[in-house]
């Protein structure tokens, strides 16, 4: 069974897909959601099929972006469309939806149909939920792993060994890796250091260290930074590394889901394609972040040591604090501006110093740079001797961007308020996912210059009408949005000492 | 933060969704598969976001007939476009992923969203593997049973108690309700019998009606046929009942995955929506049915009874052979031919009279219209009389089709091809898949007259050269695709009674 159909051209993002006329597509005898094989001049695809009413006639075939390529269609060419077989991955993703592990070459043959848009967001969706509820066995995240490798680019660096850094997400502020990676270049140890931009924070690493310089290049380029400089701040979506993990997230963000086995995995198998030998993990603790009690934070890491065993890859865990923010400054001109201060300097927030040191302590000694017990001092004095900052600007600079640039020179948002304090107290809760959702609203992270600046930390005391937090935003209607999503969320709880009067309301007074 | 935008309606079935160009999706801070609410003249909707990069322009939506309906939306209006909250129905879901028992409340608002097309396809693809893997407890299914049943219309109908059955599917030619409703009706009860279109059979009964008669009715129209009657076989889809059930199945399909929660709750809610007191479920049993043993089969049956229990319905399980076809027609015009000759003649193949006078008496039994241990016997006597083929005729007319039409009447597929045995011996095995994968291939169920007619039956001895079923199609080239795959499947094995020889070779020839 098979028709020929007149080709339109579709300009929408859905990947490997056609449009048929429902009228064809009974004819064909496949519904939508369903696959068929499209083709031309003998170049061929299996592509999912949508189905319209009238926007596409029968007769015609609507095809998207990516499938014209693929066959090399132009508008009205004739294509040849017939049913094709679903692929033999979604019978693995039945098999895991079961409960049963599955097997190295059946992890591949999925991650290779993730990779090439070979299926529908429902399977995608069986697959991902499967993974969260069932889990995998420590066996099963080896293939994985190793089939999302495979599956992408992978660099290869004259100077080995590799370091590289990664945090588990949620924390705002978590700018440390601009302190990281010019100390630990600085040392003398190869950092290739890939970051994702932000989907649900305020800002992504890729995004804050867009401010100082470019951040898009390809593996090769990459490779030619690094042998030069040590290191590099680079946007993980530019090169290929590991690339289902991208067509994970498609469907965990909007289930606001994150599976522990998919997060292990694809952390580690962008590590294994950067070559690493060995990779520091900032997990952070909190209410509100990813990882919520120090007990899960233990067993997680333990799946990242295990999993780096088998892989060759040395991984050691720094579980860190994850109650409020890292550093002052939340949102992309406002984080590059701390970090590039903090490097002029040589100091800067508490919070911010002592955690990045911490963990580029970590990594200079396992580089036998520093010795044991001593690395977050050696750290500290390549932050505090300009070495650090030296480092930073070749990066800049290798990078393509200014190296001359000063902290001062970062434009942030023109239009900006105060949050002041309703009442004086204690700061006794100070809420990251309020934050979060204040710097989004004023503009982050596609506004650069939107963003928070905090005033006050936890713990601290205030008086009313003090201080509390500024927001930044580039437009007025969207600082207006931010001011009144601030009041309503309230993200800075202040107490007094006495938290609570037990009768509230005592006899004694009247 | 809200754009106005000008519309363009795009014809395609996505439900409720409308298409953005990428830039206006980053100003409004929202992604694919994220909500906005739209709104023009005060009339709004919550539509789910896809994204286009060329054929939308910047200041455009493109928005679907469902939502231009809905908003009153003409091309070139200008709308009012802001993000939307997800709906609070997505962190029910989510628990539900999580493996937590969700409240009545908490059903009722995922159906709700389900039933206004307010989720996207990842959301329900979590929600149905959510079921799928936990399942749920009995007070869930009556939560979600109930929700369904709110969710659509109820018919009411004049003459109690109201009798109802249902066949778990995937046998072919499973046609038994077309004896079932007659003979039921006859006896005078009331049995208001809505069937669904063939999804993945050869043929729905709702299809094999069609060749009668009309099928799609509404509400009103179904309560006026059966006060006349007691009896009808109308389309499910032609009225609201329990139309959630649609939407769930959009997801089973592609994963070809039957969660039992949803076929318990989908099944019931229907029942009750239509008024039933009593249900008789047909549950065959079969290696490739969906139902594959009978301790599985046991289990599900107790099911029904216990939600049955609790939702004021008698159920009664019929535990039924389901390794072979059920009579020796496959396809609507064969099934009906097959159907109405029975009628005619009071008479038909034993599988077919046998399964379907066992359990139209049960339902004799259960409306005390025949003594307990007799209902089959007074079944057959409705059939042998011509009670049971007057009533059909009846129900013909008052649906709207021809009373007067022969079983010889009915137009077959003029395309034929007999498949004969390769070799002499025993049909040890039939495979129901392989026989509905060649009718569908002939046509079935679209084209009404194609679907294939048994010559054997299991166990039966055979000889080289005998018929073994024989094709149908109304289109040549359809006959050719079916002919070369019954080839292929070799749906019946055909064996000698000596099933293997061991050695298979001797040396006492030598």
């Amino acid at each position: 069974m098979k028709l020929d159909l007149s080709a339109t051209i579709v300009d929408m993002e859905l990947g490997y897909e056609i449009i048929l006329n429902e009228e064809d597509a009974k004819e064909l005898g496949v519904g939508a959601r369903e696959r068929v094989n499209v083709s031309k001049n003998g170049k061929s695809i299996v592509a999912i099929v949508s189905i319209a009413k009238k926007s596409i006639k029968k007769g015609e075939i609507g095809v998207t972006p990516k499938v014209a390529e693929k066959c090399n269609i132009k508008d009205n060419d004739v294509v040849e469309v017939s049913p094709a077989l679903r692929p033999i991955s979604v019978d693995y993703i039945k098999k895991k939806l079961d409960g049963l592990a599955l097997t190295e070459e059946e992890y591949r043959e999925i991650v290779k149909d993730v990779v090439s848009n070979n299926l529908s967001e429902i399977e995608l969706t069986a697959f991902v939920t499967a993974l969260y509820i069932h889990g995998i066995s420590i066996d099963e995240a080896v293939y994985l792993t190793k089939s999302m490798v495979e599956s992408g680019e992978r660099l290869n660096l004259k100077k080995k060994p590799v370091f590289d850094k990664h945090s588990i997400g949620g924390v705002p502020g978590n700018k440390i890796t601009l302190l990281i990676v010019p100390i630990v270049a600085a040392a003398g140890l190869t950092i290739p250091k890939t970051s994702s931009r932000a989907i649900t924070n305020a800002a992504g690493t890729a995004d804050i260290m867009e401010v100082l310089a470019p951040v898009t290049f390809t593996a090769d380029e990459i490779e030619e930074i690094v042998n030069k400089t040590n290191g590099i701040i680079a946007w993980g979506g530019g090169v290929n590394l590991a690339p289902a993990d991208d067509v994970f997230i498609r469907v965990e963000y909007p289930l606001a889901i994150d599976p522990r086995a998919l997060t292990l995995c694809s952390v580690m198998a962008k590590k294994l394609a950067v070559g690493a030998n060995y990779v520091a993990i900032d997990m952070p603790v909190g209410s509100e972040a990813k990882v919520t009690s120090i007990k899960e934070a233990k067993e997680f890491a333990r799946d990242f040591i295990t999993l780096g065993e088998k892989l060759g890859i040395t991984v050691e865990c720094a579980i860190t604090y994850g109650e409020k923010p890292i550093g002052r400054a939340i949102g992309p001109a406002l984080e590059a501006k701390e970090a590039l201060s903090t490097l002029e300097n040589g100091r800067g927030p508490g919070s911010f110093v002592e955690k990045a040191t911490d963990i580029a302590g970590m990594i200079l000694e396992a580089g036998r740079v520093a010795r044991r017990g001593s690395g977050k001092e050696v750290a500290l004095e390549y932050l505090k001797s300009g070495k650090a900052l030296e480092k930073m600007r070749e990066i800049i600079e290798a990078q393509g961007g200014d190296p001359k640039i000063k902290s001062n020179d970062i434009q942030l948002g023109e239009y900006r308020e105060k949050i002041v304090a309703q009442n004086r107290g204690y700061v006794t809760r100070i809420s990251n996912k309020a934050l979060i959702k204040i710097a989004r609203t004023a503009g982050s992270p596609k506004d650069k210059g939107a963003g928070i600046l905090m005033h006050v930390t936890k713990g601290e005391k205030v008086k009313e009408g003090e201080v509390l937090f500024e927001i930044f935003a580039e437009k007025s209607y969207k600082l207006e949005a931010a001011v009144k999503l601030a009041y309503q969320l309230n993200p800075i709880s202040i107490e007094g000492m006495t938290l609570a009067r037990i009768p509230e309301y005592s006899l004694f007074y009247y």
